[in-house]
């Protein structure tokens, strides 16, 4: 008995079932439950080894990321480097540190190592027509985090904008009116999106955004905490602000802690990404969860199912996001 | 006029005058002076992009360490990326998550890459006469933080035993007499250095440390944290630790908050290392300061060394430590 035999009996595809014994979350419930009824039916037993020896052709998996600095990177790493594991690849991780130059000779010194497929976390203002070139036809891609336009591959983005709806709707419902949107470098798709998800709510409620309340940062938290000063320069201040990070938003928290500013009840801030100091930091910190470990083992997911067919149309799949209320977004000072 | 001109006119080797060149910490200060008054005086200038070309032969070098989730590993991989990246050169960057088995997969594949060296912080249990088969005889390695036995590796070390007892000799002198040793694996020889350094510390005091007070614990933060609790197993419970890593102390920082104890004013800690994050918590953590960036690009230097000069002796460099006191370690409760 073989896949095949599962898949027919089913009305699948192979890929499908293969991604039912893999346990993954592309699965639809319906279609995992069908699949494993009949896996049980037919008594098939997985063996795991024996399929990547089949299986295996490259041995590596290019990963390309823009920020080694930022937690939310490793945490992604550590996902991608755990679903390729059981599949009998090697990740090999580069950083840009947002160079779109450098980004070109990683990428080049990674093609001569013909690796499986590359995941690509691009730099700002990367130029997609360029890397495709770079990259050429042949290769599987699957971009994550950041739009690559020009380029058609896959991509695996976070929800954005409805992230930063909810931090913001978190915020108004705690009664701010003044709220800022901190961070990030407005050019960015994803900082676009992300204000696009603030602005959303705020005008909903209303508010129109004061344009002085959109402050840009580098998403570190040495210049975040610089840009502090920002927030204060003038008569009509926020009282909470909806940062573009978890990076930002810690160092908004220290900028805040050197102005005598208590983050959480002088002042109310947001994150994005949950990185895991985010629940361990003081105040713990509100942010939107998107789960940069499981992202980073779909990421891995999504790759291969291209590798292992390159035909497939092109895709564009939204992870989901949540908000996790902690201490750090507190009712505005009476 | 060339480098051979410099060496010969002050009496130093051409690896010298190129250390000086670059800016390298290995060089003794005098020596420095010296050949910089010689360079200043033949009115050398330094083209460091046409020694690249010259130079250039293979384009990457592999950096293997074993926890991508501790910050001080990504600290340290960017340090290397900086002072390899001026060089010609890019970092292939892979994650073993201390498997001696998942590194001797990552090794195998980085390889096939025939990369110009590899750096390698070694996983726990790592047999070093296996690596050395399987990294070949002409393979230029720097092995960083843990002694690899059996290999004939160049080494960069941290003064682990030095570090441990400046944090132990500071919490003595703040009146501490039950002082544990919390964290990391009994085995690794890092953490026996430590354990060495604070034991000294504790008998020049006139102290033996008790058996109860020498605690084990993967180094993260979640297995440190639920690992607190052993701390506080018996009637003489210590009052401070010193703790294996700055990861390991914020774990059992998060364990005595969970408990009610006050860190800093309850119980007094230090950490090693001095990842970013030791700065930035509340409160801060004093600790061993061994810089985790500066120590990536000594670790890159080392290796360009030895890239280019196969048949020198094997080095083992000791990098020096810093204790910075901050709010973690007060004195204890009256």
């Amino acid at each position: 008995m073989t896949v095949n035999d599962i898949a027919r009996a089913s009305g699948v595809s192979r890929a499908t079932v293969s991604l039912v014994l893999r346990g993954s979350p592309l699965v639809h419930a319906e279609t995992r439950n069908r699949v494993e009824l009949e896996l049980k039916r037919q008594g098939y037993v997985y063996n795991r080894g024996a399929a990547n020896l089949r299986r295996r052709t490259s041995s590596s998996v290019a990963l390309v990321i823009n920020d080694l600095s930022n937690p939310f990177f490793a945490e992604f790493a550590m996902g991608v480097d755990e679903a390729l594991v059981g599949e009998g690849y090697v990740t090999l991780l580069g950083s840009t540190g947002e160079s779109p130059a450098r980004q070109e000779t990683l990428l080049a010194s990674l093609m001569e190592h013909s690796p499986a497929g590359v995941i690509l976390s691009p730099a700002e203002h990367s130029d997609g027509e360029r890397l495709q070139r770079l990259l050429g036809p042949h290769t599987a891609v699957l971009v994550f985090n950041r739009e690559l336009p020009g380029a058609g591959y896959d991509f695996l983005a976070l929800d954005n904008r409805r992230g930063a709806w909810l931090a913001t709707e978190h915020l108004l419902a705690r009664g701010h009116r003044r709220i800022a949107f901190f961070g990030g470098h407005a050019d960015s798709s994803s900082c676009q999106q992300r204000r696009q998800g603030y602005a959303d709510a705020m005008i909903a409620a209303g508010i129109p955004p004061d344009p002085r309340w959109l402050i840009e940062s580098a998403p570190t938290r040495v210049e975040a905490s610089q840009r502090t000063v920002e927030l204060f320069a003038h008569a009509r201040a926020p009282t909470a602000a909806v940062c573009y990070n978890d990076n930002v938003a810690l160092g908004l928290k220290l900028g805040l802690i050197a102005r005598g500013v208590r983050p959480g009840l002088d002042f109310a801030l947001t994150g994005f990404d949950d990185i895991p100091e985010a629940a361990q930091t003081t105040p713990p910190l509100t942010t939107i969860a998107v789960e940069p470990r499981a992202r980073g083992r779909q990421a891995a997911e999504l790759l291969l199912q291209r590798v292992r067919d390159r035909d497939a149309p092109t895709r564009q799949v939204v992870a989901p996001v949540q908000l996790v209320v902690r201490g750090s977004s507190g009712a505005p000072p009476s």
